[in-house]
């Protein structure tokens, strides 16, 4: 199913790591069913969670009565909003994290200053006074069992008054709409808006300007693991929440807010995880409410949501209202572009602007090369649940709008739409409209060519077949981004070396199943020259020696891959330092491959890494240390608050480019939409591990797939009506089209060994090259994801006519 | 209950930690039962391992049917000898591993050369062939629960064919004994014998040669925490054993010889200890045991021993005969001493000769300064339980003898025995017969000085009460001891500041419930400046980025506490950095105390370490690790192979004094003593935590007076006839005398903030002091331990008579 490009028959003798197709460290105990994840744990004594929710869009809460739950025998806590009265921002308060902020003890502004809103508190973790959507949390019980915990819940009496309730953005926007939170005036949770370069002029310089709308759904991470956690407090007065997540070390800083106690005092122990993507990167209200349950229950809980609960009340992504405006030359050079989003906010704020923005910067100012752009972002509160995170942080709802109308544009133009974002794409070197500059490992252009060509784009082109059609969509995408967690852009680990010469690397990294702790083993046994099945990997631990941001916009090779590289190369000084003594060499001469120190001038010489740590760890007679520490923090930048542009790099250093060329066929009768072939051709850099690589390209495509034409989390009237798989239309193994795994390795000079991010591009790219091939096969453009067999065969109606 | 002599009212007004009377950490989680010993864990499908042991002390087995064992329901594994076929050395196989060892593939002749044995195998975990005690291992079974495994064990069929049994080991080394092992022909495990100095000269140059015998008993360290584990496999292959232990390293370096899998596939986890005192130094029989019954059983296997079994098949101090002829001058400077042991080593070597080595080189050849030492230590096999490490090393056996000589001589030369002491009491700069330098912070003189002082000794001689006595008795202890493992007396650590500004320490030392963590926390906050309680010590787990040889010879305080000092110095270096960009000054004139980073030099300049974190890890724009490590091999030296004498300045470099001053009170009609006062004044460097180090002392005196007393492991014709504690006499709180601790502070250069080793000490002199006592009180001189009521009433009766 997958072409590779990069040859490693020649390492794989060496027994060098990098390339090889290892498998994932964790499949044993993943096959085996020994891996524990969060619900699986069992702590003697141990309580069952629940949470009454809110069955009102939009209520004022005129009285709580607990008193029969609290009287049921078995019920050992019952919580309202009253007994958590901390207001908080519910996801990014530490975002805008600078010392300066600590030591002025007030507010730094942002890094954003004049386009990102200052963080507000929103949420109260148990509502208070009023519910603000259908799920918001009410309150809580703690009891010995599931049973007698749906009961109480079932015995606590809530009188509310029904307020009415906005369920569009747009009509919440309307001068005199009802409030959904009082302190936000027009119900604008947040308005980004700006310009980068002179637009007036852009635009006048354009020979044609276009303008066109779309609008995305909610999709729905859907993971298979629901929400869930366990908490205990130690007798010292500390935390230990046992919770699958993405971002230990920032969730347990924005739990020591709102806790108030110290940060360290808060254990988070995340091994595994199943299924994140974006959903399980904040501090959620049932992490706070598990922990105050067993807090006042003085007993360790266990919340796991339920599916249900997980459709209606966790993560999703938000839907947008898109509106592009493109200035073009005739002979197709983009000159300006100006967005506009209204973002279907929900409830509360989460992370709504930050993903706005990243809209903003990646596919509408950076996918391709527009000399000034505009952007005006509204983010609009909603009495609907809260969007949060998810794989692509804005890029597919835009990515969406943006290719759609480069099709559109080059229809209209009579352009080849191959050569046209060829003509357009960013080349290395090149600096955009807000500065920032495409790496040498800039590989658009030939992400477009191999895509294409893999799927014989001019050929199939040139004899079409009835009902099919051809598409295709780019990417650009972040390898991290600077400014997420003040100005840092960072990750750490330690080193170990065994007595026995195995290696032990302590990551902050977070592995959701995507591999990243087996590729980090690979970087580790490339560097280090010690035999990969060697290597543990411990993580998943906030009182581990090692930190990382958090495992979100597809930085954990790059970011956590540096850090380990970093480490290793201090280990293989250490090492060479006691070889030389036990080989008599010095130790400029001295090489390791695959566990073993030679030297590289006397063949021979040699010794075993085992030897070498025996020695460490036992003969050498003065103090020998294999215990290294790596960091790695990116050579990003900030944006300027003065001129809200980059100085060079930016706050990526790295980018992921991706082309997808698409084959459908539409069902002429029904508008159903099969995707027949994917060719999708990524500049990912160096690939580490390309069967995890595969598996992310062919795990995203898919779940791009889902997006583009089958998933929609329907929410009627504040009601999320899916309740359950059988509502929710992911793709099945069934659905799966051919995919192309192409890999274009534009080694990154920064990238560990080269590499680049992996984890979110391959989705976004896949609707709007689904959107362009159905129009290619039926001349019907759908606006409106997902391309549903109505929505299509809708169009193509509208279209004959 | 307790002088001192440290000033620490300044420092505790600055919040420096060292010399600070902080509960233990573990006191919180201990007190509330929080913390989780060993057998406390609870797996699921965990099963029952219970151990079939022999019921004779020497026999051959003729045939084992374990098939009805084997067809009972709940039964999932039943193991012989043949299933563990692992002859092993049961304790010290990998003491003298050097890199020449391996790199050659032969054993390297040992630093001891010439007087150490080499290590031998001679245990099967599940006996072959023989049993050679009562309680030794023969078959084991895992079953669904107790019962289960209880009643398999009764269905195993064994036919014993009985041999003579040996149960004194003069005995064993008549000519035409049984032999034991077959291999050792005539059942001498370990024969040491040498001389340091001109041996026949110096005994020439004495005028008068005193020669006298004493005698031992078995002493039990009668935990309260039974020895047990409980193991499981993983899906990899790689093992993890839950067990309270003093070594995790160097028993999972054992370990993985027997297993045959690399050491870091073995976990070893001990948080918490209940009790060891040496008994939990080594790879024990129920280890290799329970590893293979999970490994049989596919399920995890805990296996806990009775106390009845913990009386007769696990640890115990040896018991000795010791003859000490010692030459003098007439004036009282001891000339030359020879030592003479007959050690009973029961059915297996264990430690026998290292212990046997510890008693030659520290009492027998360093407590006083003999020009010339000859020694001749039998360790002979018994067909009794094998003794282990226990508190004292040797030292406890020995001492009883020379500081009952001591005062023998005393009285027969006419001498002041508190003189006659101070006159052979090593100095600073004194070399021994061996080539020990004894340090600076050597303070015998004064521990002599300040224990007589504290008890009145002079005052009371002059005003005598009948039936009452005094005695003394002196002591020198090693602070770790190089050669137990290589070449090597080390300890390592890493230490995170954490992103709130506290830290958090990862050690490879051993917290036995003596406070050693608490300890490293208090050298941690001292020298990193910061708060004691935002220090979170991790250990006990061999997964960890630290590594111990265990905690052992008194070296916890010295040997961990250096590396914690070590990783603390460089951790300051990199907080200096980071605040020296905040606030703008340069390093050199920063410092950090209570967590707070100032200026020397500019008051009103200084900012929180908390900033200076949150700096670090989001602020600083730039790499920035506040992840250190501290490694420490103290600069001691191995034996010189070719003379068996030691280079400076030898194998510990720091050395414990004490003295004890005791007042007894026989009942002239029973017999009976009673203790009535210990002064124990104890060089033990600068004290870091006054509290635990009282504790040390005053559990260790009050454990010293079970043996000088009351504690006797009784063992007849192989069966050990103590079962429980109704039958072993450990002293009760009700039978503490009133303790005077004297902390004499000889602040050692090397130690860390002067500190020297305290866990062994105070248990020794103990014995010899009583003794001395009694003779005082009425000239009974009894030579065998413990001093029972019978043994006083029958000696004053010989002697009056």
């Amino acid at each position: 199913m997958a072409q590779e490009v990069t040859v490693v028959a020649k390492e794989k003798a060496e027994s060098r790591a990098v390339g090889l197709r290892f498998a994932k460290i964790d499949a044993f105990a993943k096959v085996t069913a020994e891996s524990e994840y969060g619900p699986d744990i069992e702590l003697p004594g141990m309580l069952v969670g629940k949470i009454l929710r809110s069955p009102f869009p939009h209520a004022k809460i005129l009285r709580i009565d607990t008193s029969k739950a609290k009287s049921l025998p078995g019920v050992r806590a019952v919580l309202t909003g009253d007994d958590i009265p901390v207001k908080y921002t519910f996801n990014y308060a530490e975002r805008q994290t600078g010392t300066k902020i600590v030591e002025e003890g007030k507010s730094e502004e942002s890094a954003l200053r004049g386009l990102m809103p200052p963080p507000r508190a929103d949420k109260y973790p148990l509502a208070r006074g009023k519910v603000l959507f259908v799920g918001d949390e009410m309150a809580a019980v703690a009891a010995i069992d599931e049973d007698t915990a749906l009961r109480a819940l079932s015995l606590i009496e809530v009188e509310y008054e029904p307020l009415p309730a906005l369920f569009d953005p747009e009509d919440a926007l309307k001068p005199g709409a009802p409030l959904i939170h009082e302190d936000f005036k027009d119900n604008m949770a947040a308005h980004l808006k700006g310009d980068w370069g002179d637009v007036e002029k852009a635009f006048k310089e354009s020979d044609q300007i276009f303008e066109d709308s779309f609008s995305t759904q909610h999709q729905h991470q859907a993971c298979l693991e629901t929400h869930g956690c366990v908490c205990k407090w130690d007798v010292d007065g500390s935390l230990t929440m046992w919770s699958g997540v993405q971002t230990p070390h920032t969730i347990r800083l924005e739990f020591s807010k709102v806790l108030g106690i110290p940060e360290s005092k808060i254990r988070l122990v995340s091994k595994w995880v199943g299924g994140a993507f974006g959903s399980k990167n904040e501090l959620e209200p049932f992490m706070i409410i598990c922990a105050q349950l067993a807090k006042t229950a003085r007993a360790p809980v266990s919340l796991i949501l339920t599916r249900e609960e997980e459709f209606a009340a966790s993560g999703c992504r938000h839907p947008y209202k898109v509106t592009v405006r493109t200035g073009l030359k005739k002979t197709g050079e983009i000159q300006a572009r100006e967005v506009k989003f209204v973002v279907d906010k929900g409830a509360y704020m989460a992370q709504g602007a930050a993903v706005a923005f990243f809209a903003i910067c990646y596919p509408s100012a950076s996918l391709y090369k527009p000399k000034a752009v505009r952007f005006d972002a509204k983010i609009v509160y909603t009495n609907k649940q809260p969007p949060s995170a998810y794989r692509g942080f804005g890029n597919p709802q835009a990515t969406f709008a943006i290719e759609s109308q480069m099709d559109m544009i080059a229809e209209r133009l009579g352009l080849d739409p191959v050569k046209f974002r060829i003509l357009n794409a960013n080349r290395p070197g090149d600096i955009t409209a807000h500065g920032f500059r495409m790496p040498k490992s800039t590989g658009l252009i030939e992400c477009i060519e191999r895509a294409t060509k893999a799927i014989n784009w001019y050929e199939k082109k040139a004899n079409r077949v009835p009902n099919r059609g051809l598409g295709l969509a780019c990417l650009i995408h972040s390898t991290g981004e600077r400014g997420a967690y003040g100005d840092i852009e960072g990750s750490s680990c330690t080193l170990k070396v065994n007595d026995d010469g195995s290696a032990t690397l302590f990551v902050g990294t977070q592995d959701l199943g995507t591999g990243a702790w087996t590729v980090l083993a690979q970087i580790c046994s490339e560097e280090l020259g010690v035999r990969f099945e060697d290597i543990k990997v411990i993580g998943g631990d906030s009182d581990l020696p090692a930190f990382d941001l958090g495992a979100y916009a597809s930085r954990s090779t790059f970011t956590g891959g540096n850090a380990v590289r970093i480490a290793a190369v201090k280990m293989k000084e250490q090492i060479f330092s006691l070889a030389s003594e036990l080989l008599g060499v010095p130790e400029s001469e001295l090489d390791i491959k695959n566990s073993e120190v030679f030297s590289k001038n006397k063949p021979g010489v040699k010794t075993s890494l085992y030897n070498v740590a025996k020695y460490a760890y036992y003969g050498a007679g003065k103090p020998k240390n294999l215990i290294t520490t790596g960091i790695f923090d990116t050579p990003s930048t900030l944006m300027d608050p003065e001129t809200g542009m980059w100085k060079e790099p930016g706050p990526s250093i790295a980018y992921t480019f991706a082309c997808h060329a698409v084959e459908v066929e539409v069902n002429p009768e029904t508008g159903k939409v099969k995707v027949l072939e994917i060719a999708a051709a990524h500049d990912v850099g160096k690939v580490i591990n390309p069967t995890t690589a595969e598996g992310q390209i062919e795990g995203a495509a898919l779940h791009g797939l889902g997006y583009a034409i089958s998933e929609d989390l329907r929410i009627d009237r504040g009601v999320t009506v899916v309740k359950d798989f059988r509502d929710y239309f992911i793709p099945r193994a069934s659905d799966m089209p051919k995919i192309d795994v192409i890999f274009v390795e534009m080694n990154d000079p920064n990238g560990p060994f080269g590499a680049k991010g992996i984890a979110e591009p391959a989705l976004v790219p896949v609707a709007p090259a689904v959107a362009n091939a159905v129009y290619d096969a039926t001349r019907a453009r759908v606006r409106n994801l997902p391309l549903t067999a109505e929505k299509v065969l809708g169009e193509m109606m509208r279209t004959k006519k």
